[in-house]
């Protein structure tokens, strides 16, 4: 791993807000000790509208994105559309095939299972929008209650808040359990660090 | 209460992403039935960086932001240069007694402390940089363990991601107690019910 990780926020027109700005807060946060750059890229550069509403600036377009070492494919009703979209999926492929970890939240796993790389492999993704999700990847070994799933460069959350979860287990991994709990600290946040938390599964009927 | 509540999102250069984020996506989620629209602002219309990095289109500039239900001040290192801009206090006082609701979110509180709003009320702030924020505030009755505090028409959070608790309650309590419990649900997040849950006190010796 280089010093300082290059985090590629993957945006399109209806991405879910906490999806991307749970993890991009934790990454970002001065204690993870610089280990992370965020660069948010899409389609175009520019403002690119959320699920819920408000804008974010899309830094590079794909074609003109840095080189990447972690990606992050956030979900959100934006997904629908863009499971359908060959340039995006063809830049995944790409990408994902240089990046060192390759992540989604929610929803983002059917992007990822439309461009064939969780073919074979176990993920996880929301579980309200658990049989679209699955729909998407029918070679995917997914698995029904888990806050998160690893699997090789791969790491696929739950629902929209579960990425923040994950963001964390990946600083552990890639900088240390100590700066993990110093983010989560700081972020006063009650991190679930036990990736088969799941009472969500239950609720929505999948276990 | 009008039918739709427009929530008014103040940004500035250092704003804590996940401050306005965690409420963003609570309050903008198609479980809270459509009770919320959103409306960024900043001193001028456009791109705003956050203090981690990625910048949020502010849709208004204050002097042209729609008429405000909800307000919502977000933390973040750039709260340590706001607390000196008389334009921005000017702009909290005056908007802040046309609103249904004003919120802060961590060291968003320090913006309104200064803006003489929460003086003589109770209130809460982020735990790591509570000294700080009360120094900006020496007439308020600032709780040293509290996950939020509401009083009034005036709430106030502990650190970045109590910002989403308080959120969830100030559905409950504008909409319903479904709808909050819909929005925790579809965000696969354990909202935290109890204003008085406050670890993060303690780890920061307030308690």
């Amino acid at each position: 791993m280089p010093q300082t990780l290059t985090v590629g926020i993957v945006l399109f027109e209806g991405f879910e807000l906490l999806d991307v700005f749970g993890p991009c807060e934790a990454y970002g946060s001065s204690n993870a000790g610089g280990a992370f750059k965020l660069a948010t890229v899409a389609a175009e550069a520019g403002p690119v509208a959320s699920a819920q509403g408000p804008a974010t600036v899309a830094d590079y377009p794909f074609d003109a994105a840095p080189s990447l070492d972690l990606i992050l494919v956030p979900g959100g009703i934006g997904t629908r559309r863009e499971v359908n979209n060959p340039a995006l999926l063809e830049w995944l492929r790409t990408r994902a095939a240089e990046a060192s970890i390759v992540t989604s939240v929610c929803t983002g796993a059917a992007l990822l299972a439309r461009a064939g790389l969780l073919d074979g492999r176990s993920a996880t993704t929301n579980k309200r929008a658990f049989a679209w999700v699955v729909s998407q990847g029918p070679a995917v070994n997914w698995v029904k209650q888990a806050r998160w799933v690893e699997d090789g460069k791969f790491a696929t959350s739950s629902g929209v808040s579960a990425g923040i979860d994950m963001a964390l287990a990946l600083i552990a991994r890639l900088v240390s359990a100590d700066a993990a709990e110093a983010v989560a600290m700081t972020m006063e946040y009650e991190w679930h660090r036990d990736p088969a938390w799941d009472p969500f599964a239950k609720i929505h009927g999948l276990v």
